[in-house]
C-alpha cells in the first residue's frame, strides 16, 4: 500500500455536506463507512484505545435529522472525530497513553471535546497516544507501511486519519506531536499558535497546543473553528481568529526557507523532492529567501539552532512536580523513556529553567525581526519519510522520529500547517507553512493556495 | 474574643526554629500545640476538611530528628500547614469544596504541596474552601466573632491562621480570596504577581493564584520561596524572585494611595482608622500620592473602575466549557451561587470575552504608567470588619464579603501584601501594600518596614 500523492484520495467531509443536505447521504452511512475501515485496517494499523460506537451511532443519527430538517448546527454537524487519548471524554476513558491506565476515566469532557459536541460532531473514540505524550513509542503503524512508525505522540490521530478511518482527529504538540505524526501519515494538520485552541484540563506546559488533523484543509479549519467559537483559546488569550469558514487561497509574494536543525539531518531525497516543490513557488512567482539573503533570517537561524533540546528542557522542568505522582501512581509501568525523562527533570533547577525561558525568549525576539521580511515560512515537516521500526526501536531518543522540523515552532509558539505534497520512497512527506503568532489564518489561506497550485512531487 | 491588634499575638513559626536547634522545642512538640488549639477552637472555626494526624506526627518526628542532628533542609522545615482543600494532596481528598464531594481522592500532590514536602514541611490537612473556590459561603467561621464570615474562598486557611492553629497555609486567589479572608482574619498574606507561585494542576483561570496566610511576614515568605526555590512558578514564568531568607526591611519613599472601588464602600470607621495609619506614614517622612496629584493616577484609578465586574465575568467564561462537566457530575449538589455563574457563563461569547482582556490589557497598560511616581500603592485590604452572616446571606453576590479591594490586584497580576494593622470594632481589618508585577520582594521588604514601624491603629 506504498503512498502516491498524484492518486491518494484522503477522507473528506467537507465535500459530503451537500449530498446530506440533498438527502442523498447521511452522516449515519457516513459513519458506517468508517467503521468498515476500521474494522478493516484497524487490526494492523492500531489507531485506537476506544472505540463508542453506541454514542457515535446515536451522535449520528440525531445530526442526520438535523439535515434532514435542513438546519445543521455548522460546517463539523455529523463529522466522525477521534480524540487524542490525552485529552479527557466524559463517554470513554482517558488513559494518557499509561500501560495498565486503561481504565481511567474522569467522566469529564475536555474543552474542545465539549466545543466539538456542542456543534454536533460525532466523537467517534479515543485514538493512540504515546506514554504520556511522550517520546516512548505506541502501538500504532504506519499506515502506509506496517513496518513503519506512526510516529508521535499523536500516533493515532495521525494514523487514523491517514488510514481514511476519520476524516478528522484531533492531536497535541509540545515539541514535534502533530506535524510529524501528520506528516509520516498524509495528513493535513494543523499546530496552532500557542493559545489559540483551549487546552482544557491540560494547560501545564508553557508551549503544548491542541490542534487538528484531517483529510483536508477545510476540514482541519472547521474543526479548529469550531473549539474556538465555543471553548476560545486558552484562558487569557483571544482564541484562533477568523470565520468558521475557512479563509479564501492567498499567494504569497514571499516565503523565507528555513533550515533549521532539521535541513542538516534530512535524506537526500526528501531534500530534492523538496527542492522540486520550491521550483514550482519560484516558477508561480514567489520570492525564496535563505539565510544568505539576509543576515536577520541568518540570526534567526542560530537563535533556534537548539530548540529540540531547549524544548525537551522546558517541558521535562513543567512536568518535574508531577514526577512523584508518577512515580507513586504508576512506578514500574512507566517506560524507560519516561523514567529518563524523569532523571533528567530531577537533576534541573529554577535557576536552569529561567535561562531556557530567556533563550526561548531571545528567539522569540529574532521571529519578529523577521516578520517584515516575507509573508511566511515554508519548511519541510519531517526529516524523511517515517523511519522504520526497526532502525529506530533501540535508540534511546527520537524514538517516534526526528523533531528537528516542528521543535523550533512549538518553541516560539508560531502556528505551523503541514501538507501532504511530497511522496519519497513511497512515503508520505508533509511540507510545512509556518507564520508568526496568530497569523493561523494567513498560513491557512496560503496552504489552501499551496494545495491547489503545486503538483505533488515524486521522488 | 475581640481582636485588639496591640495585643493580639499569631502563632509563628521562624522565632520558634532557635529552641528547635537548641533542642529545647521539637517541632513535634510544636505540632501537638497546634493540634491542642485545633482540638479546642475548630468545633466553632470549622477551619478543616481533613487532617492527617498521623501523616503529620510521622513527618513532625521526622523533622525533630534532623533539627536534632542539626540538619535541617531549611527555614520551613517541621512546619505545619493547612492547603486550601482546592488543591490536590496525596494522603488527603479533595473536595474543591463540593457538597458530596468529600471523598474525591486525585492521590496526587499539588505542585506547591510537593514543594513544601521536600523542604520538610508538615502538611497537615486541607483547610475549608467555600464551593470551587467561588462567592458561596462556607461553613468556617470567623475566629474573632463567631457570627461573622470568615471570608472566602480561602476561608478555612484564613480561619486556621487567624485562630492560631497553624502558622502558615496555602490559598488561591482568582478575584479576592486571599487577601480578604486574611485581612478578616488578621493573617499576613501574600497574592502573589501572577505565576510566581506554581499552581500545580490549576492552571485554568487567566489570574489566579496561589498564596499564602501566615502569622507572620517571615513565615509567609518561606513558605511561598520554598515553593518557588522547587516547583518555581507556573510553566513559562520565572517564578518568584529573591532568595530563602525575607528581604531585608525597607522604607518606602513615595506610596500612592489608591482609592479603587473600594473606598466608596468602605465603612466610616475603617476609612478613620486607614487614615490614621497613613498619618503615621506621613511623620515618617513618606510621601503619599492620591488620584488627585496626578493625572497618571487618576487615569488608573479609571482603568480599574470595574475590576469586580471584569474579573467576575473572565472567570465566569474560562470555567465555561468546565460547567457541562459540573452539572454532570454534581447536578443537584451546586449552590445557587455556582448555578448563577453557569447561566451567566451561559450568556457569554468569545467576543465578549476578547473586549475584557482589552479591558484588562489597557488596566495592565495604566499600571506600568504610574511606576515612576512611586515605590508602590497602599491600600485597604477590605471594606471593614468580616461582615455578619446573618446580613449577607440572603445578599446573591458578595456572600463572603465585598471583594472591591482585591479584584484589581488580580486583574493586573500584580502582587499584594497584606498586613493586620487595624483594629475596627473589635475586629480585624488589613492593610494592603501593592507593587508592579514581580515586585513581591520589595513590597514584602516595605511589609517588614511597615509592620516593625507603625502602631496598630484602633477604632
Amino acid at each position: 500500500m506504498a503512498y502516491n500523492p498524484m492518486t491518494h484520495r484522503a477522507l473528506t467531509y467537507y465535500d459530503a455536506v451537500p449530498s446530506f443536505l440533498s438527502g442523498k447521504d447521511t452522516p449515519r452511512a457516513y459513519l458506517e463507512r468508517c467503521l468498515a475501515t476500521i474494522e478493516m485496517r484497524e487490526p494492523e494499523v492500531q489507531a485506537w484505545m476506544a472505540l463508542n460506537l453506541d454514542g457515535a451511532r446515536r451522535a449520528a443519527d440525531e445530526s442526520t435529522a438535523r439535515y434532514r430538517d435542513a438546519r445543521p448546527l455548522g460546517p463539523v454537524d455529523g463529522m466522525p472525530i477521534g480524540v487524542k487519548d490525552i485529552l479527557q471524554t466524559h463517554d470513554m476513558p482517558t488513559s494518557l497513553g499509561i500501560a495498565g491506565n486503561e481504565n481511567a476515566n474522569t467522566r469529564q469532557d475536555s474543552a474542545s471535546v465539549w466545543a466539538l459536541r456542542q456543534a454536533g460532531a460525532v466523537i467517534l473514540g479515543k485514538t493512540v497516544t504515546t506514554e504520556l505524550g511522550g517520546a516512548h513509542p505506541s502501538k500504532s503503524r504506519n499506515p502506509f507501511d506496517m513496518r513503519r512508525t506512526a510516529g508521535g505522540s499523536s500516533s493515532g490521530s495521525g494514523a487514523a486519519v491517514g488510514a481514511g478511518m476519520v476524516p478528522a482527529a484531533l492531536g497535541t504538540q509540545v515539541v514535534g506531536s502533530i506535524i510529524r505524526p501528520a506528516a509520516f501519515s498524509a495528513n493535513v494538520a494543523i499546530k496552532p499558535s500557542f493559545g489559540a485552541l483551549n487546552r482544557g484540563e491540560r494547560q501545564g506546559l508553557s508551549q503544548s497546543c491542541l490542534g487538528v488533523h484531517a483529510g483536508a484543509i477545510e476540514d482541519m479549519w472547521h474543526v479548529a473553528a469550531e473549539i474556538a467559537a465555543r471553548a476560545g483559546g486558552d484562558p487569557g488569550y483571544p482564541g484562533l481568529g477568523g470565520t468558521l469558514m475557512p479563509p479564501a487561497p492567498r499567494r504569497p509574494n514571499r516565503l523565507i526557507v528555513l533550515e533549521s536543525e532539521g535541513w542538516a539531518a534530512t535524506e537526500k531525497p526528501t531534500q530534492e523532492a523538496f527542492a522540486a516543490l520550491l521550483e514550482q513557488l519560484t516558477d508561480e512567482g514567489v520570492l525564496l529567501l535563505r539565510r544568505d539573503d539576509n543576515p536577520l533570517i541568518e540570526v534567526f537561524e542560530r537563535s533556534i539552532a537548539d530548540a529540540v533540546s531547549i524544548s525537551s528542557e522546558l517541558v521535562a522542568f513543567e512536568n518535574r512536580w508531577g514526577h512523584a505522582n508518577l512515580l507513586r501512581l504508576f512506578s514500574g509501568s512507566l517506560s524507560d523513556t519516561t523514567m529518563a525523562q524523569i532523571e533528567q527533570a530531577a537533576a534541573m533547577t529554577v535557576a536552569g529553567y529561567r535561562d531556557l525561558l530567556a533563550r526561548r525568549a531571545e528567539a522569540r525576539l529574532r521571529q519578529v525581526t523577521i516578520a517584515p521580511l516575507a509573508d511566511g515560512i515554508i519548511t519541510l515537516s519531517c526529516t524523511g519519510p517515517a523511519p522504520l521500526l526497526e532502525t529506530i526501536v533501540n535508540r534511546p531518543t527520537g524514538r517516534t522520529g526526528n523533531t528537528a522540523f516542528n521543535a523550533w515552532t512549538s518553541l516560539l509558539g508560531c502556528p505551523a500547517l503541514t501538507l501532504p505534497l511530497l511522496g519519497v520512497e513511497g512515503m508520505p512527506v508533509g511540507v510545512q507553512l509556518v507564520g508568526q503568532p496568530n497569523e493561523d489564518e494567513a498560513i491557512t489561506a496560503m496552504g489552501r493556495w499551496l494545495a491547489a497550485t503545486a503538483k505533488p512531487v515524486i521522488r
